[in-house]
Formats: structure tokens, C-alpha cells, sequence
């Protein structure tokens, strides 16, 4: 399998550079505005411990929602089970910033994956503590799952986002006024910009996803119960309003972010971090996506797999 | 394995008997209304071709939407991929019948598991032959998967929804407005509402899904890359707005009707049938839910299985 | 005010005729899609008994929704406000076939001037007789706010609505699945085909108007109090999702139809009926909309005048 | 008249007294759940430059949203029918801080009455100028209107909605985020808190709706023409979602607030200030609708009234 993967990422790279429709990067935060789309990454930690990668790997992206998927690990290790009378386990059916079904609903999101849903999950990381000091859990909770100490929280990216993230100002200030927010609005905020802004490359993803695929030899910082369940949640609720299809298509369990990251799982197999810039119309990184189909299948990786 | 099973499914049975939480009978369908709710069981085929039951597993039900998989299995086989230009992949974040989104999304149904996708699959099948036929076509699928001849239409329960299926009936008039149906409505409710009809036993339900689980020795109706895909579609979109809590709670790919039956998909592992009437708030069986859940724990039959 | 009208109204009608944007006509009815868009009439009933018509002034027309004025009129007569248990007063903030809010409104209808309000008020007015005589009660209410027996019903219209009508066929079978219709949705679908093909001209409109605007000397069908009520819901909902537009350009009560047909009331001084086939995108007509504030303006009849 | 109303308005305060049901004050607001439900005022200002009132009709109120009239009226004043690119003129078919059809709309609210539209409003008019300069022009405005100087904001209540309106805070940002705000979002709240917060008394309101009823004698602050235009969007959109009931029931222009105020418009024959602060479940003063309905019967101002 690593004979197989080590020919098979380059070739990747090399095919996706030949294809022209990148995507267009996210326009919502200005700092990322500037970012080139026409980059790729992608890094295959797998089972047996070794780490293959290709394209731009070892280049820092903004993780954003990718970010998600720790502060619920952080937040399950935190207060378990109970996060669920916040925050519901359903796909939304709706794009990842929509406040529609939040006022059909009464101020309950849907998934903890969709921004909403995750300034509750941020929330519930604050309470009792201060802002700062939730950071560095998820922080700690990155450090230890790579066993990599050099991860760190881009500011001019929290600062762009802090001021021109009106979208989920407004989400905010709708969950607090239903009362499913416990910390004032400008705190669960600025901790959330803080912890979208975290940076890392392909190969620190793919490292932080180990516990999550269950690798043998990842850190123990998740029974595998609560993997498995992050694992179903990524699957249904992963990619916003394309879940469904990437499941289709892909038969792995992903989270995508707007910086154009996407944390893919293999249980068992692999953990993969994957990076390109531009996004389709789905919020989801273009070739990415592609990418992670192509890897998927290759590698006969669906976890609906019979044999 | 086997004998783990063998001392698990009558204990389970009667755990089930010995809780009083049945849940209600679907009550909009006045043939399916008068069903005692106090009846459960379950059928696991097992991929040594082995089948292990217990309950009333074999005892006919109406298996109503599960019927949707096998519809939509016979319109791949017919026409492939096509089917998607038509219909969505995603979850709807609705109940079964809404119409909500269909005005939102003008005419394009979600995903072909709540009704109005159904509807759609089935014009699919309509297309160039009578309703018999097409009826024909999905009970030859069931004959083939099971290799039981024995499986028949209830008409009573056909007549009973033709008569008072209105939710349905204003579907398929919507779907027809925008275009998204090529046959006659009465023609594409009268064969949807006598597919949902089809009556079968938890064995008999076992036994069809065998292809879809992949089980060696089944009978080789779909290809693997088809039936991952279907399993893919079972886990997003299979219990309509409580598809993310099932992924959450169970881990595996199933199917729910308002007839209380489940077809749980192990890949690899298992088939399974599943019924008990008495329906929960989100339109699905409770004691058949929390069947599954207890099944994939003992046999830690998860999708999201690392070792 | 006899001379001005006389002087205006063919002045408006050439004008109109000098315009090019006519519109388009409804093309979802057939027969309708016929009809040729450069038409325009509009009749004028003064206070004083004279009538001042230019224009296409006596070609007849599908009067479509402007018959659910009448068949209102019909049901307050008979049931009084209890109607009003089965359908709101509210303007639906929707386009006139919506079925969004009649999902979140539980069957509901927010007025009766949107389609699902009116299948309800003619289901009332089925409530007890057959469709013949409740058509006979609309046309036997027109005949008599007219004094005029030659108004008719065009079948071939209502046949091509029958035919094509899934959109109100859809809203009628939803209506019928929330118990908000007593007779048989076929019935009701029927009926109010063949009420909302009507045909009247435009004189005849205006001549049915006249108990609407309390013109002295009108036939005494409606009480003062009952027509003023017909005349807020007219300007609160009169003209779909534009009637908060049209209050604010015409300051009359209004109702249209998709026809291209205009009712509007002066109240006291003058019932006006208004044709030109061609629509705008909210589906009323388009000339006939500013024919209304034309005149509106001219004769300075809005009941929001303080002098 | 004015014996007639001399004699009615003291029965009418007390039969208002002898009815227990007072509704409840507005609870999402601190400072204003305090004050006691069981009030009433209300104040005529006839077109023969009388007053009449009775009840606690020299009390301040906090006339929330009230304030939307004047502040629209000082905008139009400004930049006139500009304003229609960015709000619309429909009623919203929905609560008064729903943010739903906001999203449905893509930021352009449904008209200048609810407040995502009074937000817009607000913003217009702070465009070039503080926002204490902004406030001083609606102030002057009802200085102007009423010939009252004694027109003051609470700070208080102004201070205890920035700290609690969440809603609102979210509609600002969401706004924003469609670009539909020039202004920063604080800047744009805090003015928007404090022209809510203006407190008047019935009579003081009764005064300030001359020019909008276009009573002769009233300071000339708007054109006829615009009075109307005003008179149109109150009956459409002055009562959120019971402005269709309002208009059948009293058949006049009006606008209500939380604080229990409502300014009632009889076009050319007075101008009329209510306040009962208990809400009924719309978000009107439930006294006061009941009182705006026994006045327009008692003294027949319908302005559908045709003789």
C-alpha cells in the first residue's frame, strides 16, 4: 500500500496542476482573499506509521472550520454527552452560515459542524474558563494528537475575520438572544475567529486526524466510541450542504473548511490532510474534494467497503 | 459469531417485550392504523449465508418506504446515474413529506429516500411501460435478491393510501408543475402507493438487502461500487430528519418505513430486518431503532470500525 | 368629474397603446397562453350611475382570481365570519400559488385571495350542494350586482385549467391532508376552475363593483360594514405579493386576476374594471397596474385623502 | 362629533378598566417588563383643532416602535423615494424580528416597519451625519409635529435594550453582511436604541399624526402626497403580522410598538395616540387594538367608508 500511495500522491499532484477550474478562494475574509487558489497538498499518515505526502504539504493553511471538528473532541472530553441538549446531530439541509433554520428551530443548531452550532460548541469550551485559556486546549489537543509543538493561531487572520464576520456576528447574537449562548457575544466570538485562524499544513492534519481514524499507535486522547461518533457526524454533517453527496462520492468521513483544508478519515486505514485554496459553490475546496474521490477510490478506502 | 447472535436476538426480543415504550402506528394510512404496535422482530442474514432470527420475524409487514432502496436500485440498473439530474443527494433536514424545500428548490426533490424524491425515482421507472410492469420489475428484484417467490402486494393497504395518501398526492401534483414528471400523476401514485405495499418478513428483508450488503454468496444484482453508493444514500439520507442521529447512534447504513420496518446494512458482515410497528416522533420505528442500536454495539458492527 | 373622465380615459388608452411593455401572459393555462397581450380596457361606474369605458372596454376576459372577490361575498352571505375560522386575513408576504406557508402554517391559509385561501372559501361555499349550484350561487350573485344575465363560463378555459392546474391541484390535496377541505378535492378543484373562468368585460367588472365601492344605488348585496371588510382585505392582499406595493402607488382596494383582469374600488365614488392581458412578475397585470395609478392619480381617489 | 367623543372616550376608558385581560408587557427588554400592564390612554386631535382624551393619556410612554413613522418620514424628507432600493414596501407575513425572509431575500428587508427595515431606515439617516445629529432631526421632527418641545429619550430604556437586544444585534449584522448597512453596526443600534426609546404621551402623539392624517391646521411637514404614501404602508405593514386583521377590524392606517403605543390615522378627520402597555401574542397592545376598533366604529372612520 505505501509502494502503491508513494507513486500515486505525486501523480495526483501532478494531474490536478494540469486542470484549470481551481475554484475561487473565500471572499469573506480579506486575508484570505489573497491567498493564491492555484495550490495543493495532500499527506497520508497511515496505520503502519508512515507519512506520505505530496504537492504543497508542508505549507501553513488556515484550518477554519476544520477547527471544528477539535473543539467538539475538547468539548466531548470536557462535559461528554451533554452537549447535545445545545446542539442537535442532524444535517441542516442548508448552507453553512444560514440563520433560516435557526429561527425555525428556536435558536438550536442543527450539527455542531455548521457555524452556528459551533459557536455553541466554543461556548460551552469558554464556560469557566477564559478565552485564552480555551485556545490553548485546542492548541494543547492539536500538540498532543501530532506530538508537534508548532502550531500556532494566525492573528491578522483572526483580526480580518473579527472584523468583517458579520455573518457570524449575526448567528451570535441570534443564539444568545435565544439563550444558547452562556459567555457574552464578543467573547465566544473572538475565540471562535481565534480558533479558525489556527494554522497548519497537510502533514499536521493528517497527524491530528489519527485519533479520530483510530490508527494504531495515534495518541489515546478519544475512546474509540466517541471517534466513531465524530466519524458519523463528519459523514452526515462534514461538508455542509454537499454531505450528502461527498458520502456518495467519496464514502469516507470528511470536515472541509473555507481556507480550503479538508480533514479526511479512513478508520483504521489512514488519516489524510488535504489543501487547496479555491472553493466550489459549495463553500468545500474544488480540488480538494477531487482529490480525496481519486485518493478514495484508488485506494478502495469507502467505509461501506464489504471486503 | 454465530452463536453469539443465536443467545442475543431472543434476549433482545425480549428485552423489547418486557419495555412498554411501543411508539405509535403510523395513523394517516387507516390500513396501517390498525396494526398492533406490540409486535417486533428481527432477521440477521450473516455472510456465511447463515440467517438468525427471533420475534415475529416472519411474519408479513408492509414495508412502505424501505421499498424506496429497491426502486431505486432497479432505476439505476435501468438508466445509471442519470437518475441524479433529476433528484438531489442530500439530506433534507425536513420530515418525510415536506414540501417546504420543493418550493425552495423548485421542483427538485432532495434525495430519492423522502417521498418526493421517491416519486420521482418511480416516474423513472414508469417510463415506456404500464404500472404492472413496473411493479413487476421491483418484485423481480426482491425475487432475485432473496430467492423467494413469495413476496406479494398488499391491495388492501394500496387502496387504503390511494384513498387517503393526500400529503402524497400533492407532491407528485407539485413535482408535476415544475416538470419534474414525465408520467401521468395517477399513474406514478397509484404504482408508488402499490410499492409501498409490498409485504415482506424480516427474513425475507434480510435476505434482499444481502446484495446491498455485500455479502458473499449473494445474489449479484448490484455492483459493488453500486451498492456502496446505495449505503452511502442509507446513511445520510435513510431515516429522514433523524438520518444523523441514527448515523450517531448506530454507525451502520439503514432504512426506515412507516410501516415500522428497518433494512440495517452491516458491509461485509450482515443483512438485517427489523420491525416493530409503533412509530417514534420522527416517523420511525422506536423499538426498531433502538434494535439496531443495541445489535451494532454487541456485534460492533460500526462503518466507523478502526480494527 | 364625468367631463375629466371622459376626456381621460381615451387619453390613457392611447398612451398605453404607444407603450411596448404589455408583459407576458400567464402561460401555466393553455387557453390563456392564446390570448394576445396588446389588449387594454377600462371601465369606470361613477356615484352618480353613469359609466365611462375606453378601450377594449366590452371584450369579454377570464376573470380568474378576481372571482374569488364573489365567491367570498357568496360565503359571508351564507356563513358569515365563521370562514374565518378556516382562513386568515393576513397578507401571505409569498407569490399567489405558494405552498411554503401553508407548511409551516399547518394547512392554514393566510388570506383568501391567495389560491389556498380561495380553494377553501369555494369548499365552504361546496359545503351542502353540488358544484353546478354553487357555480349557479356565484354567477346568480354576479347577474344581480350587474343587473346584467349575460355573464358566462368559458369551459374550454376550465377544461384547460383541469388539465394543467397541477400547481392548485397540489395546494388543494395538501389543504385536504390537513382536514381544511370537507368535500372531495375533485370537487373543489372543479368548482373553482370553472368560477375562475368566468369571462366578464370590463363594464360588467364595474358594474359588479358597485356594492364592493358602496356606490349609492347599487343592488343591496352586501351590508356597509361586510363591504368595507371586502375592501381591507382587497388592499391588504388584493394583489399577492405586491399588494403592499399597489396600496402605496394606487391607495385603492384592488384585486387581480391572471387574466389580466383589475377590480377597483373607489370606495363611494367609483367601481372600476381594468383589462390588459399581459403580466408583470408578480403576476398581476402590468398596464392594468398602471392604468390604476394613472387613474388613481387623476381623479385623486385615494382612501387615504384628507380633503 | 367632538361631544360625542367628550361622552365616549371616559366610558371607553372605563370599560377598558373593567377587563381583565391587559396582555402582557413586552419581557425582552428590562427596563420596559417593569412597567405595569393594567394602563390606558388615549388622546384626538380633531380637524377643528381640538383634543380630546382621557385615561392616562398625559403619561410617557416609550413609544418604540412608533418611532418608525417619524424616522421614515425624516428620511424620505431627505433623500425621498431613494430609499425604496434598499427596503421594500410589502408586509412581511412575519414576526416583527423574524430574520428568516431576511436570508430568503438576500438582505433587503420587507419594509421599513419591521426592524431589520427601520435598521435601514435608522442607517439612512445617520449617513453623514453623528448619531446625536441623527436623533436631534427626529426629535425636531415631532418638536415641529406636536409644537411640543418637551419630547425627550430615556436613556434608561435605551441603555437596557443595547444591553439585551441580541435580535436586533443580529438583524444589524446580517444586514451588514449583505451590505444593506452603511454605517458601523454599533453606530447604527445605538441610534436605532435611542429613537425607540423616545417617550411621549398619548396627547403628544395624538399632535405629532396631524400631518400624516393631513388634518387642516397641522404644521406642513409632509407633502399630501407622501402623508398618503405613509397612510398605505401603515395599513399594509403597521401591525407586523396582524396588520391584515388590523385593517378588517378598524379599517384605519396605524403603527404600534412594544411599549403599548399605537399612532391611529383617520385621513382629514384626526390623529389619535393609544397606549395600554400589555401585548397580546402579535406584539400589539392588546387595550390598545381593542380601543382603536370600539373609536373607528363608534365614530365610523373607516377609509373605506363610502358616504
Amino acid at each position: 500500500m505505501t509502494t502503491d500511495l508513494a507513486d500515486f500522491l505525486p501523480q495526483l499532484d501532478r494531474d490536478i496542476r494540469d486542470r484549470a477550474d481551481w475554484g475561487r478562494v473565500a471572499d469573506y475574509i480579506p486575508e484570505l482573499a489573497r491567498v493564491d487558489p492555484a495550490q495543493f497538498g495532500i499527506a497520508v499518515a497511515l496505520a503502519d506509521g508512515t507519512m506520505i505526502s505530496a504537492g504543497d504539504a508542508r505549507k501553513r493553511f488556515s484550518i477554519q472550520s476544520v477547527s471544528k471538528v477539535f473543539s467538539l473532541a475538547c468539548v466531548l472530553g470536557r462535559i461528554g454527552e451533554q452537549i447535545w441538549t445545545r446542539v442537535g446531530r442532524e444535517p441542516s439541509g442548508s448552507r453553512f452560515d444560514s440563520i433560516l433554520l435557526l429561527e425555525l428551530e428556536k435558536g438550536r443548531p442543527r450539527n455542531p459542524f455548521i457555524n452556528a452550532g459551533a459557536l455553541v460548541t466554543t461556548d460551552e469550551l469558554l464556560t469557566g474558563r477564559s478565552p485564552r485559556d480555551a485556545l490553548s486546549e485546542i492548541l494543547g489537543f492539536l500538540t498532543a494528537a501530532t506530538g508537534d509543538g508548532d502550531i500556532h493561531i494566525d492573528k491578522h487572520v483572526a483580526k480580518s475575520e473579527d472584523e468583517t464576520g458579520f455573518r457570524n456576528r449575526a448567528l451570535a447574537n441570534y443564539l444568545k438572544s435565544y439563550g444558547n449562548l452562556k459567555n457574552p457575544v464578543d467573547y465566544v466570538l473572538g475565540t471562535y475567529f481565534h480558533q479558525c485562524a489556527i494554522e497548519m499544513t497537510c502533514e499536521q492534519l493528517a497527524l491530528a486526524g489519527r485519533c479520530i481514524a483510530g490508527l494504531p499507535g495515534a495518541p489515546s486522547l478519544l475512546s474509540e466510541q466517541r471517534a466513531r461518533r465524530l466519524n458519523a457526524l463528519m459523514m452526515t454533517c462534514g461538508h455542509y450542504d454537499a454531505s450528502g453527496d461527498f458520502a456518495f462520492r467519496v464514502g469516507l468521513p470528511g470536515k472541509s473548511g473555507v481556507g480550503g483544508g479538508i480533514l479526511l478519515v479512513a478508520p483504521g486505514r489512514a488519516s489524510i490532510g488535504i489543501w487547496s485554496p479555491g472553493l466550489n459553490g459549495n463553500g468545500n475546496s474544488q480540488m480538494g474534494s477531487y482529490a480525496a474521490e481519486r485518493l478514495a477510490r484508488v485506494m478502495d478506502w469507502s467505509v461501506f467497503r464489504s471486503s
